[in-house]
């Protein structure tokens, strides 16, 4: 590289902080987490840090200290000193001249935020409106990685109508997830997801989700839902680190059963807090 | 925002470089070009001007004056002071705490540089292999976006093959395009290739190689191929910015044609190359 241009100035390449070379900008080489405390206690801190092993194995981002990677979550949770905080952290490939096949021999970036979590609990009381999105991600949602333009235009438009979330409905006309949550039907005493194989990430509160569904006696059914089935059935939300569980009263405009939060989303939410503590 | 963690060090929120923040590397939230120069002139600045003007449109970044895009790329590149040139430029929609939802007041991020091209002349004598990799990418590829980790990964892929370029396979089996290259074949008199509509990108090379295959004589013929046909073809070759025609010879280990660059490939490269002067 001979010059680079960062807004207007030009700047030579040997002057040019290595952070504008990250191969997270260039490609989205790179994957990443968000986890929560409750109260002062980070909840789930091991099934993050598997999932994330994980998400660098499926990349080959290879080299990456976990144990170190776990004690910067913990030291940044400390220093930040909020009860209830979350904790977004990120690793890159490393930065170099643009080129897309990788250098082995790259320094991987590392970087976290930690911010204060504002529960809203009059969300929570009633409940949330989600809108739908074609879900033209790629086809590893598996992995949880740096490649989200789709969520951001996804969660936009959804914005834009007055929705807290968005809901992905793939090519054959099924809800995959929602663009930042996974996303759950109450049919009858069933508890209803879209499966693993469905090309949706391996979501953690989804599966603290699952789990708070057996305790309360309901049916686990893991089989994808169409917008018409999501919009009959008794109860919708969806489930996120941040949000953990949220009733969904209105779908594509669509009122949900009485149009506010139903009986199993408020046992499963209460079912859900009593693993945080 | 509390604090932020760069590497093992933490940085007051206060103190953060936005740099950090950008949506770029949170989400690939921005869009990009690469054009170059033969012999100390820019290559289609316009066709590259316009279809950033599209991906910015399609993506909603919108308030950039691109009349002053043109003017820093003109910039730098006087500036480098380079006979072949390759600019790379990219765009992102701003730096903040990282939110799906983009607030409108945001000032975008233009990033730029300039590198010299050593174009390899026994590469196009020798022609190149390439080997298939399945198309993992997301269904918006018509957008010239910073999600690229799916080209990524099948690039190095590629490399550790031996290989110079991945050719994407859908899931229909069809042959979509290459990770950084538009991709031909030469069955008799036809030079087939996918046609924009199989979730391809609008290449401004392959829009060029299209003209020289006229201008030659040869029957244009916009179809998906299979790996099978693209095997069984007379001549098959990538056609890119950076390299514009490459002949290849070898596709997943198996030969192509005699083994060296086919006659159609040469005299594509050669009327191609009058484009440029």
């Amino acid at each position: 590289m001979r010059i680079a241009m960062v807004q207007d100035r030009i700047v030579p390449a040997g002057e040019l902080d290595p952070v504008y070379l990250d191969r997270g900008v260039f490609f989205g080489d790179g994957v990443y987490e968000v986890l929560r405390s409750y109260d002062g206690k980070l909840f789930a801190l091991e099934e993050h840090m598997e999932r994330f092993a994980r998400s660098l194995s499926e990349i080959e981002l290879s080299g990456i200290d976990l144990g170190e990677i776990r004690s910067r979550v913990l030291r940044a949770f400390d220093a930040a000193g909020l009860a209830n905080a979350m904790i977004y952290f990120h690793i890159t490939r490393g930065s170099a001249p643009r080129n897309r096949v990788w250098d082995a021999g790259l320094k991987p970036n590392f970087f976290l935020t930690v911010s204060e979590l504002h529960d809203k609990p009059e969300d929570k009381a009633e409940g949330i409106a989600v809108s739908t999105f074609p879900d033209w991600r790629w086809k590893r949602c598996d992995i949880k990685s740096l490649n989200l333009l789709p969520n951001v235009l996804a969660c936009t438009a959804a914005a834009r109508k007055g929705c807290a979330e968005a809901i992905f409905v793939n090519d054959a006309g099924l809800i995959t997830e929602g663009a930042g949550s996974a996303f759950f039907a109450i049919r009858g005493r069933s508890l209803q997801t879209a499966p693993l194989t469905a090309n949706i990430l391996p979501s953690i509160t989804r599966q603290f989700t699952i789990k708070a569904g057996r305790n309360i006696g309901l049916e686990i059914v893991e089989e994808s839902l169409t917008p018409e089935q999501a919009i009959g059935s008794d109860e919708l939300l969806v489930a996120s680190t941040t949000k953990d569980i949220m009733g969904v009263v209105k779908f594509d405009d669509k009122p949900i059963g009485n149009g506010k939060p139903g009986k199993y989303t408020k046992l499963l939410a209460k079912e859900f807090r009593s693993f945080t503590v």
